[in-house]
């Protein structure tokens, strides 16, 4: 019988122990980072590495950036266990981008604790998180799979091609953040959403097609499917957030009015802003602006995204990007299981409270 | 008539302008990053990677590793000129590393002008530190100079390794920095930094081998070449700011102290710690833990330094280094003028007063 999706994760837990081992000794360091010149610290790399990266990761997650790759290869005709390391790279490269965008944001915290630079110091995290970006990429040196080198290669480029747009996509993000009036257009936030998280998905889907030589149409397709559903989870995080915040689904809290706080330019607050009446999209921007802002000032806020349709209008954007996600894989002619589960993938997208 | 090391710096910055243009538009964006699936925001990556990257760049730097680069591709009997694509990719990886460094260091001065997280946030001048781990990779996919696929391969493989290394040797140093306790070996400081500053030097070294079809066992020993020239680099930079502010070529100021005053773990504070009495090595500890320290313990602890013959010590061992480096291309049997400019890079060891 077929795994479910959540029956995986234990097992992408120990590929990923296989490359970042709980406990650190000379053995490990010898054999994955080569011989040390002089003499390797395995004391200080527990604490440096391993001990932040696996209390990240030990804080939940449900691993879907692996998982998600497992069903594509399984959907391609081989065996998923047999590229269990393969899986890691996206995960372990998601992690990692976690944490960098933590201390990026000064965020408080990450999954219900102290986000790792306020528990590591901000050096050691940050030093742990982008680690986590060249980590993985030993999986493709190491080559357990045994893949031709044409694949290998292919693989290092896409990996530097969706890399180069994740940080084109927070530069677009980080730079929003810091001005003080929205300036970006509904399309350039799309391309936002589809460069910072995106990307990540891109390259679930292309390692998955290429490690399983499929054609490029197929690799093209998948990577659309991919980089369309985490749109579209993106917008979703940003509905639930404010609907969170009118209390449909919540209460006043720690989590009330996350983004308003945060200043962050969304989709629904561009909306808002070019439908609002000029009084309002002005205070709405004073409110984004400020430093500070009372329970009654986000409420103001997220009264004006709702009054002007906002969130219905993200909400039909969302839907509409599933759907075309959906449409992408059609063609592609999965088994009934693998259609099932990626189509699954894609409802999780507004249909979720978490 | 061949060019002089100081000679290539132009040529080199505008290598660097092709990857990273100073002024971003569109057309740019789509050669570099592909087209987008929905719409750009130039002045928004003018803001959050140019403007950065051009900042820290005009500020100075030699772009020796450019320069490095560029001398074993001659001495490999192929035109520097046609590689200068390529030659970018060690001088941004190490630019991208100082903005991070700087980032976890908490440093607030960088070539003379305020570090780049203060004058860009430290959002910005992350995530463009961390955008310039990945632009440079590109010019291996866009492949110039059309090489092989076997050595693209080789090229990347080389890179992941390294660049692993580098975050080992980063996460040491980390470690080491926060611990209240001096417990690093010598050799354990050594190995730190072939770590985070030779694989640097390994890969200038190593990506002229790949590109210039060179055998393994020239690959491995300009590799060790590099490697053995960056750190006694780096122990030069400790005696440096030993010397310096000791008053022997420099007077109280700014600069006093440095390594003191953050706590450096260097090779001379291990070497004085292990030659001093109990006293000596408890009274320097203390210095090196405080959260402040006053010029007169500052000067205590270089005392302490400086009486257990650290100073000397340290000099022998950067001198013996800088002699193996040159010992490891003797056999390779360079052109004189190659021969000649690769030696200068050892001397440059120890002989220099910044």
């Amino acid at each position: 019988m077929r795994k479910t999706l959540a029956d995986w994760r234990p097992a992408i837990d120990d590929a990923i122990a296989d490359l970042v081992p709980r406990e650190i000794d000379t053995d490990y360091l010898e054999s994955f980072f080569g011989d040390p010149t002089y003499e390797y610290d395995p004391d200080g790399i527990q604490r440096a590495l391993s001990n932040p990266i696996w209390d990240l990761l030990d804080r939940g997650g449900k691993r879907w950036r692996a998982v998600l790759f497992l069903v594509f290869i399984e959907g391609f005709g081989e065996d998923p266990a047999e590229y269990l390391p393969y899986a890691c790279i996206p995960e372990i490269l998601h992690n990692g981008t976690i944490i960098v965008d933590d201390v990026e944001d000064g965020a408080a915290i990450r999954r219900g604790e102290p986000a790792l630079h306020h528990g590591y110091g901000q050096d050691v995290a940050l030093n742990a998180g982008n680690a986590m970006y060249f980590l993985p990429l030993k999986v493709l040196a190491d080559d357990p799979a045994d893949l031709p080198a044409d694949r290998r290669l292919a693989a290092y480029e896409m990996l530097t091609y969706e890399l180069n747009r994740t940080h084109l996509g927070q530069g677009m993000d980080i730079c929003w953040h810091n001005e003080s009036e929205v300036r970006a257009t509904p399309e350039q936030y799309l391309e936002m959403c589809a460069c910072k998280t995106g990307c990540l998905g891109r390259i679930v889907a292309r390692l998955a097609a290429i490690i399983a030589d499929q054609p490029p149409e197929v690799e093209e397709a998948v990577a659309r499917y991919a980089e369309l559903t985490a749109v579209a989870f993106q917008i979703g995080d940003d509905i639930l957030d404010v609907e969170n915040s009118l209390g449909r689904a919540g209460d006043f809290g720690k989590e009330f009015g996350n983004d308003i706080h945060e200043g962050k330019t969304t989709l629904l607050v561009i909306h808002a802003m070019q439908q609002s009446d000029s009084e309002q999209a002005k205070r709405l921007q004073e409110i984004l602006n400020a430093d500070s802002n009372t329970d009654a000032e986000v409420r103001e806020a997220l009264e004006i995204i709702e009054e002007t349709g906002s969130l219905a209008s993200a909400r039909e954007r969302a839907l509409d990007l599933a759907a075309q996600a959906r449409a992408e894989i059609e063609p592609l002619e999965f088994d009934d299981e693998t259609g099932r589960k990626l189509r699954e993938f894609t409802e999780f997208v507004i249909d979720r409270d978490e």
